[in-house]
């Protein structure tokens, strides 16, 4: 049956573990409740072969650890975001480049704004969240998640258009 | 069959009058062709019944002549965006409140960072796209279209639960 979910923010602050670490208890004095973060988390965790990612701000560190261990467990990341926003503080873009994983962005005038994620080319997620704390915990956001192959087919093209547009070489 | 549509951006300059106005012909100098643009455009036109509008900026002139044009022909429309972005120049917002569109918003800290429009309860149009002309002609911007009733009533109930919260009253 086809998956057609929406996630709504913002969330409580809770404690990002029981999704980035499953199976570990965590001492710290946060909620270790299910979120619409944590779903989001397991959902990215999930994949087995592949990540596109294309974000306009990703400063929150939960979801950049979560990309971080699929490259560190061998899956393909490629990540394309925003010029202006990978030099502000708190980016983690730097932090994923260092560890290896590949990222491109765009060169020219106007943001590059999308917010879309898919998954081992078989999921798509896309909506107004970018990834950072304000976003997560204060603003009202939605995320759609869907696997129809329509919808991951037209963002998959997007994004090897973009790929090849922001191709520093 | 089901409706899946994705539309990108940017988009070059072109006339909204096809859109806006058909069958009237347009002596100006821009394109008549279509577009991303004219495609949203004619969407949001084809309600009959309902608009749900919940977007964060809306200052782009053709898209606020579109949905003033539904309002005066008597479909229900409502309007949820976000109080800094309503009071900035070159916002809409107050022109379609002029022309008598009820429209709510946040009234806390956090932005109402949602764009998505339903039509006829039947339709859900989500993404990263603001109502700004420097969103449709320069960045990179996404919209998903589709007809799935779990999205409509998940999109649906947000907006309800939010023109609550709103409600001034
Ligand atoms: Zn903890
Ligand atoms: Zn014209």
């Amino acid at each position: 049956r086809p998956l057609c979910e929406v996630l709504f923010f913002p969330v409580p602050v809770t404690c990002p573990e029981p999704a980035l670490s499953p199976g570990l208890s965590c001492p710290c004095p946060l909620p270790h409740t299910d979120s619409a973060l944590s779903r989001l988390l397991r959902r990215i965790l999930a994949a087995q072969r592949s990540l596109e990612l294309c974000v306009f701000t990703v400063s929150c560190a939960p979801l950049a650890r979560a990309v971080l261990q699929l490259h560190l467990r061998g899956v393909r990341v490629r990540v394309i975001t925003d010029s202006d926003y990978m030099a502000a503080s708190g980016s983690q873009i730097g932090a994923l480049r260092s560890a290896g994983v590949i990222v491109r962005h765009n060169q020219t005038s106007g943001f590059m704004h999308h917010k879309f994620v898919i998954m081992d080319r078989t999921v798509v997620m896309t909506g107004s969240l970018n990834w950072t704390m304000q976003a997560i915990h204060t603003n009202k956001e939605n995320v759609l998640i869907s696997d129809d192959q329509t919808f991951v087919k037209a963002y998959l093209e997007e994004f090897e258009r973009l790929w090849e547009e922001y191709d520093p070489a």
